[in-house]
């Protein structure tokens, strides 16, 4: 067990129609920057209940947030905050507009550029205004942290910015909002939160029992709610533990006292910038593989793994047939939920494997030694 | 899952040697008031560490700060900090230390008198002084909450207060500290976190995977390194990872979607007041016996604890027997210890237990519905 500084001084109200609370965390607040995606949250109602319990606020507005927040949307926001004298932005979406009102809220009180801040590290702002969000997309935990992620569709840039400066003041998480996201959306989502919790899971250093206990409860309520959301997508009580899960295995927890391992992450993001591949979904390919090429050198852990996330029975096995069991049957439980489990299946092709594996820029930390020659054998064998 | 709100902004530094942290974080402040215990922070070296990183700060100080925070010495500490103009207090203990010092923060910067702040709800002064904290014995989570419970011994009482105000700044967790408390403390400690999570695990409502399954992480974790820490007083991982684990049992975590039970702490508390009893060595000898009497309500959630916190083998069983296991095998957990799992053993009067079992205000929301008559049962069936 490392030593860590842990610190995540977000207010979270979680539960239906916990979205009320905004009125009293925004009381000291006049001018609001409201931010939004598409009008998905008009249909839904959304927009209305929060315009309602701004009642009595010169409510500012910014939609059209894409996925994959872009530069443009942020400059446009922080334009609106000066010629507006906004004293508190509100995010209203998920992941690229929670990214995206982060990044107007650090620049909006200076006359820096927002996109150099991102390229110098300790390069900061002396004041930034008051940020609060409303989650109605479960993301990449942008709720519940202080990094925002822009993207500069000229330069071809895809930056990430983290200061303790920008966590949100409060975070309103309401599962019914998530009831009709798409099915395909939910399984990525889930394969990713499963990715994040075992990059930190399988990594040095060995004794960490604490988070790495912790990391198995995440995983279990994971695997067990996904299902159940999935076969009835109005069951509250499966969609509400699946999103806390959600929620904490993005909040730093899991990952104290831990170096992290982030091989899978790495790959599938050198993946996805060749071909068009939901995060999630590369993911569902290359993580099993990647834990089958190096579980043994790690037995111990993997037989941890298999017998308590997945309860495999361990009568008449190697402790090697166990370990090994254990990924297979994450493995299986991805291709149940409806993923694809192969390369090839997402339209990957081949013969850029090689190359692929020779941009990936190796983590020294990793939880096995691995060379480029071993990543382009775990790509191979998930293709 | 019931909705909730969560906040916990404390910044936790964790690990040996991470008081070095402290310069840091006092950095804006000038005038410190240092609250200790015991000349044991001089003898272990920490006394001293502190004051080398103070350098350059005007350091105040109150010392003898005893078991039970008294209203004596949370006065001395105001009157310090009005004549000195202090502007941070820093707490270097163990719960009574920091208990006391939040009551001083509380109240120093008011002409009101502190200890009315405890008995009218929503009572609390404008302004506080900022607070920090130096964790050197494991305690009842002071360091990571809003809470502080102080006792006035002329009027026998002991109130608590909480607000959000109360949270420290900053709490400095470093293990290496705690290798010189007495087995004893560490015993009775180790059984109080055990039983604060069983208290919010055995609780409604139903259905709160996320949260229940991170119990089972936190009270397994609990388990492992307790017993090494007991075999090997100066085994770091052992004891990082169960101190890590007892401050997060208390961090508000694992209650959240909880409405918690708390009968045993009512039950404990109760013959504390009448004996002179460690409460954890109480809780030892009461929680145990009332999950025997209140486990055929709630088989499912029983068997589901044997099974993942105990591992019971459930071949050839019935699901009340794995169920009755798992608690037995709590009680047999807490007697391997070496705590007493009887009340005989801690010189509780067995005629008294009637008069007790009066005088314990019942919680209406308690997993199983009970009377004074089911409350007299228990404490007879724990004697």
């Amino acid at each position: 067990m490392n030593n860590f500084t842990f610190h995540n001084p977000v207010k979270v109200h979680f539960g239906k129609g916990k979205v009320e609370k905004i009125s009293k965390e925004v009381k000291d607040y006049k001018k609001i920057l409201l931010v939004y995606g598409t009008s998905s949250i008009k249909d839904f109602g959304i927009y209305n209940q929060v315009i309602e319990l701004l009642e009595g606020k010169e409510v500012y507005e910014l939609s059209g947030i894409r996925p994959n927040a872009k530069v443009d949307k942020v400059y446009e926001g922080i334009e609106l905050c000066k010629e507006n004298d906004i004293d508190f932005v509100l995010a209203v979406g998920g992941g690229s507009v929670i990214d995206s009102a982060k990044a107007i809220a650090l620049a909006a009180k200076t006359n820096h550029d927002f996109w150099d801040y991102f390229f110098l590290k300790g390069n900061k702002p002396s004041e930034l205004i008051d940020l609060g969000t409303v989650l109605t997309v479960s993301c990449n935990g942008s709720e519940l942290d202080a990094t925002c992620v822009i993207t500069n569709p000229k330069t071809k840039q895809k930056r990430y910015y983290n200061d303790p400066t920008l966590f949100p003041k409060f975070s309103v998480i309401d599962p019914t909002y998530s009831f009709t996201v798409p099915k395909t959306q939910i399984i990525s989502q889930s394969i990713d939160v499963i990715s994040h919790i075992l990059e930190e899971y399988f990594s040095k250093p060995t004794y960490t029992t604490t988070t790495d206990y912790l990391s198995e409860a995440l995983l279990k309520s994971v695997i067990k709610n996904v299902e159940i959301s999935l076969a009835d997508s109005k069951n509250y009580q499966a969609r509400a533990n699946l999103s806390w899960a959600g929620s904490l295995a993005v909040s730093g927890l899991i990952s104290l006292g831990k170096e992290g391992d982030w091989t899978s992450h790495k790959i599938e993001d050198a993946l996805s910038a060749h071909f068009d591949i939901p995060h999630g979904l590369g993911l569902s390919a290359i993580h099993p593989n990647y834990l089958k090429y190096i579980y043994k050198d790690h037995i111990e852990k993997f037989k941890h793994f298999a017998l308590e996330v997945f309860q495999v029975n361990p009568v008449a096995k190697s402790d090697e047939e166990i370990a090994l069991e254990g990924i297979e049957r994450l493995q299986d439980f991805f291709e149940e939920l409806g993923a694809p489990i192969r390369l090839r299946d997402l339209k990957v092709d081949e013969e850029s494997l090689e190359k692929i594996s020779k941009d990936i820029e190796l983590n020294q930390a990793s939880y096995s030694k691995l060379e480029s020659y071993d990543i382009f054998q775990i790509l191979k064998s998930s293709y």
